[in-house]
């Protein structure tokens, strides 16, 4: 059997990093730049006042004190977006506001509690330094400053920073399209009755919200029956518009499996069985030179963790993020586990945090078929291959799931 | 000056959750149970194998083994989704695949690596003992269980679930809808050129983007200049279609502190100091006895902030969620810092998380226009307001940023 590592390796080895696109700024969110991005003007562009205040010559409030308050014309406003209209000479201010342009000859901010507020004339009573409430053109960024280097993923702050230096759009490595497909003739619709034999479909809905969890852009094509000819059809229909596409069911030992018969053969799919629990039978391939496929098991918990473990860090690696699986944290038994030995274990499990150190409790029910214990966890312990006993107390790896 | 924890206090202290709403499953990603939902039948519904292989009964096989293999007769195939049609009586068995429902009479799957996979009879090399390779109706959930409390958010494996007891929709508190609008003349729209005295516009994007981190569904309802009624029209129309609005500007002392003008007296709305840096100056309140509104202080770093300490347990708390702010851990300083102490100081920071003990390195820039430091950083040091002086190696706390 192959180990989890290769697997993922082998995975990884086949990925090539999604061609960029240019998006508006909003659909940018969680993709990753493709170039990058320098700043076209200083930021702040000019000058600018901190406060709301008075732009003044420092000289003339040096001496401002509350029982010696010093008095200067006021020449008039200077909002933010106004163009500084003032010269200010000795003896003369401008009433400003935050962010609006320093006028000519001033060097310092006043803030308006500092003084009698008029509008005329006003009068200060305490002094201030030259530079006092200043915020200096470029003292954020200067002119041709790389403010995000290609292969930053865009959250809010670096959204932020892009409009900040008036990007409106911007080449990334968009979220991947990921197309999910159950397969199964047992399989039902939520919502629809199920007769003898049949279950509901959960795969498809979880494995899609999984991508989102994951960063990508999940989207259902549906639950197909176990014929051949249909499941090929589904999945060639998708490879036009999805850049990753994932199936569930269909690839272990039966005479029904049909997401192997279909597949095999094609692009570069192999299906193999890999050294872990649960997870066992997986596909991988690309189709048209492109695509990358995910066959997984169809027990839905197998589902779920093959996901964690090969496509998250699939799906990350093909907009050229380190391809992690999630958040690993160190944490210590609340109870015993056993182990086969010779495969990875990965068991569904509740994670406490606590500051020093955090306690993970193994579900009692591990079946991959049981998907309550997985819907009521928040973690999987990572048993590895050489181990087959561990006790109470002992400090594990553990994934956080999201 | 208001402490940070009071006007946190006072604004949960308004916020009522939403009403819950009916949602298709897959829009309910995200959103917090609003019914607790049992299982209406159980899960597996019906005893089915494990395994590929046959259906027998453990009797006939109990003496099986490699030299005396045990040869039985196949009824036939039982895949996925068929009814259990055949009857096991001694010497027979049926094919059966994985998820198929056990035939009556039958106690035990073989398999079909320890056979020869025949399909008229088939040699089997090893025994079985009663009940191996079943999975029995139930062992999953029985019929009536509550397999998500009211309260629980929608992640992929609570999907998984819900989509396995068969619900095509859910009633849940969504996702909070959020518009988020700009106000200042001199903001101007990302791709648009900047004149003298003008920026861009990016608080819009920037907290739109932290909406959806913080598991809302954000919209931009633009940037406004300084014009009351224009932007009392504006946030009067997003009242009817958000559960929640912020504004970013316009509220500290200046004489063009429209935002302030407008909402001052309406609603619940109250503007106060908050002995925070950045953040100083904010605004909150109910307007139609029902809309939470934010009027965040306009520097790009106070908005930010305040979104993360204020707004985001606030749109926890309308689903019902605990109103934490983003997860905090403790670090160890790597430089020097002071504050001023009598303010909850936030730092711009580099947090590495490293085993054991993490460090936090503040960022140089610390002024709240300085968008560069923040969309470098990935945590925010709080320093508490009584705390002036820290030093190389101290333990603070940290927030981590999404
Ligand atoms: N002889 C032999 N038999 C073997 C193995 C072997 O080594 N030798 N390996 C094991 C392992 S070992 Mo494991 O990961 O370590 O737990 S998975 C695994 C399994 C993989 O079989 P596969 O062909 O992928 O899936 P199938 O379609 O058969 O479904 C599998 C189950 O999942 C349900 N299911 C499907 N789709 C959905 C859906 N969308 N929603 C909800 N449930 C769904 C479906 O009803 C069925 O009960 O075969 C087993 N059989
Ligand atoms: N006398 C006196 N003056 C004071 C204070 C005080 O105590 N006394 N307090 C401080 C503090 S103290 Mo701080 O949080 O601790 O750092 S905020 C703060 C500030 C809040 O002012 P506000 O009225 O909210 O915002 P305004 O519209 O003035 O903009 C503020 C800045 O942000 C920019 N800006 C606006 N919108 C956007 C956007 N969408 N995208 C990009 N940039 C934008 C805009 O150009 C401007 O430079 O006023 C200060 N002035």
């Amino acid at each position: 059997m192959k180990r989890v590592d290769e697997h993922l390796a082998d995975i990884l080895g086949a990925i090539r990093q999604l061609p960029p696109l240019e998006l508006a700024l909003p659909e940018s969110y969680g993709g990753v730049l493709a170039e990058p991005v320098t700043a076209p003007v200083d930021l702040p562009p000019f000058d600018n006042s901190a406060m709301d205040g008075y732009a003044v010559l420092a000289a003339d409030v040096a001496a401002a004190s509350e029982t010696s308050p010093v008095t200067l014309a006021v020449a008039g406003d200077i909002a933010a977006g106004d163009q500084g209209a003032y010269d200010i000479d000795p003896g003369r201010c401008a009433r400003i506001m935050t962010g609006a342009p320093l006028p000519a000859g001033a060097d310092a901010i006043v803030p308006v509690e500092w003084t009698d507020g008029g509008t005329a004339e006003v009068t200060i009573r305490r002094s201030a330094t030259p530079g006092h409430y200043i915020r200096r053109a470029g003292e954020d960024v200067t002119a041709g400053t790389t403010v995000l280097p290609a292969g930053t993923r865009l959250g809010a702050a670096q959204i932020g920073m892009l409009a900040a230096v008036g990007r409106a759009r911007v080449l990334v490595r968009p979220r991947p399209r990921v197309a999910v497909l159950s397969t199964g003739t047992e399989l039902v619709e939520p919502g629809e009755p199920v007769g003898p034999g049949q279950i509901w479909d959960s795969n498809s809905f979880a494995l899609t919200a999984a991508v989102t969890e994951a960063g990508g852009v999940g989207f259902r094509a549906g639950s197909v029956g176990d014929d051949p000819r249909e499941v090929l059809a589904t999945i060639e229909e998708r490879l036009a518009s999805a850049d990753v596409i994932i199936t569930s069911g269909g690839v272990s030992m039966g005479a029904y499996d049909v997401v192997k018969e279909v597949l095999s053969g094609l692009g570069t799919m192999r299906f193999e069985k890999v050294a872990m629990r649960p997870g066992k039978p997986q596909g991988f391939g690309l189709l048209d030179d492109r695509v990358p496929v995910f066959t997984l098991p169809g027990n839905p918990v197998s589902a779920y963790v093959s996901f964690q473990v090969f496509v998250r860090p699939a799906l990350r690696a093909l907009q050229g993020l380190p391809p992690e699986p999630p958040r690993t944290v160190r944490a210590r038994l609340t109870a015993p586990v056993t182990s086969p030995g010779g495969l990875r274990h990965y068991l569904r499990a509740v994670l406490s945090p606590a500051e020093g150190e955090h306690h993970v409790a193994p579900a009692e029910a591990q079946g991959s078929h049981q998907v309550f214990a997985l819907s009521s966890s928040n973690a999987l312990i990572v048993v590895p291959e050489d181990v087959t006993d561990l006790r109470t107390g002992d400090t594990v790896d553990v994934l956080e799931l999201p």
